[in-house]
């Protein structure tokens, strides 16, 4: 939000939970509370707003559930609503968050946007690619630029406790062992605020199409937890191949980002080491205070 | 609905327009209206009937617009919509009509449901290929049988007169000359009471996936048009030639119907010539019922 209010967009931000302040905040954006799957208040908000640009990231995204839920047949109803509402009132350019999951995972690889084979296996990548395929052919329809970021991994502050990195923070910052399987597997991570940068810089550019969001530089799964481990001071916690290979798992995930840094212009802030340590940072104050409130009570 | 009916089904059938009688009509059916692009009607609709099986044929379907117009979206929407009502209140088997514009059109030719590539080239094709990737993943994902029933050419009684065989059929009833291009690209044509008949059949099978809707005989647009004007007793009328051809039409666009014929177990009943031959006698009663009702002005 802050990275669109300083290029200069006037930035309305919505989001349905209540935690979320109503009117301009210190991030310069003009908040809205209002839920994307009604479809009245979706249908106010854009006629009350009228946008010129849409950043789509509303979705689903329970941690293990979104990948078989039902709720993605709902997202992809209310997102095409939504970007029909963005066109009838003077859209132009609209910039939707896609997934790595679009493509074929069984032989996994380096995916370029272009050329590799879009298989998904799950409902969430379906509804997603489904989504991209619809909005796309709308948007040349209408005359409406359309671009579709496929988020490959993300990490950083506030994430979910079950997922990857804060799970062995949190282990290892607790003295527990963090237990992994042997860790070989390649990905490719973003740190979130890098992952924000990148959006922001497609929804700035006119490029059109699917764009890989992702670092362009894979590491291993044992890389990463052991400086996840080694950031929070711990890295004898580290268990490789105590867990066991989850079955068809694909040896490499990964992102060309040809496009990205070349026709988008964008490439990452944070090096891995960074973004971990910020991370892992976040979540030691989190364990700070819990045990302070702990050791209050 | 005569033939679901005739099977045993207990049909509630569903229409928009105000011409349908409601409830128990002679057809064997229980009919509504409702509009299904409107959310409550649709919702209320599915909990008061609990169908058990869905065939889903309502689409945006205005002559020569329904290949751009974004109400194709609006479709996918509702569509999906219905879907996930459907699944709640018990559903277990929905069959849906898709089209043969799902198909790349690039290259023409007789298509095959497993292993033709898809790459529609329209909102319309896009948003039917869009919508069987999500129906069939949450189908697999909610244990609900869908099969996806890919239309090719059809024509019948009661067709748009801006359609093929209704123009040429009215223009040579009237004495008129009928200008077509040259006509040798090769369609595959099933008549509408026989594309009810193969959709019945599909739905009281256990065939999911996509299965092409045709008559696996493909014939010439000329052959097509002197037909009907052969039928009204004006061979002389078709004029062969006399329009150009429009640039990239493919020079066939047919269908393989291994699948619905081994594995659903269906065929035609009507040639071409007893179809045309129903079509060219509507049309004729209507042109004379319009005459007489002219003539008594």
């Amino acid at each position: 939000v802050e990275l669109l209010y300083r290029r200069g967009y006037e930035v309305h931000a919505v989001s349905s939970s209540e935690t979320t302040h109503a009117g301009r905040a210190s991030d310069g954006a003009i908040w809205h509370r209002a839920d994307l799957l009604d479809a009245e208040a979706r249908r106010a908000l854009v006629e009350q707003v009228r946008p010129t640009h849409l950043l789509h990231f509303a979705w689903y995204a329970e941690h293990g559930d979104f990948w078989t839920s039902t709720e993605n047949v709902r997202w992809v109803e209310a997102s095409l609503s939504l970007l029909r509402a963005f066109g009838e009132h003077g859209g132009r350019r609209a910039v939707i968050a896609g997934t790595c999951a679009e493509y074929d995972w069984s032989s996994g690889g380096r995916y370029v946007e272009a050329s590799s084979p879009l298989e998904p296996r799950t409902l969430y990548g379906v509804s997603k690619d489904a989504l991209r395929r619809v909005a796309e052919a709308w948007g040349a329809e209408r005359g409406i630029s359309c671009a579709w970021g496929r988020v490959f991994f993300v990490y950083g502050e506030r994430e979910q406790p079950q997922r990857l990195v804060p799970a062995v923070a949190r282990a290892v910052l607790a003295g527990q062992p963090a237990p992994c399987s042997h860790g070989r597997q390649l990905r490719d991570f973003l740190h979130t605020s890098d992952a924000a940068a990148a959006f922001v810089a497609l929804l700035d550019s006119t490029v059109e199409g699917a764009v890989n969001i992702g670092s362009g530089q894979p590491v291993s799964i044992a890389e990463l937890v052991q400086l996840v481990a080694a950031q929070a001071g711990r890295p004898e916690l580290v268990c490789l191949g105590a867990l066991p290979e989850r079955p068809g798992e694909p040896f490499e995930l990964s992102a060309d980002v040809t496009r990205l840094c070349e026709e988008v212009g964008w490439s990452p802030k944070l090096t891995l080491e960074q973004g971990i340590a910020r991370a892992v940072r976040w979540h030691r104050r989190c364990l700070e205070v819990s045990d302070a409130r702990g050791g209050a009570a």
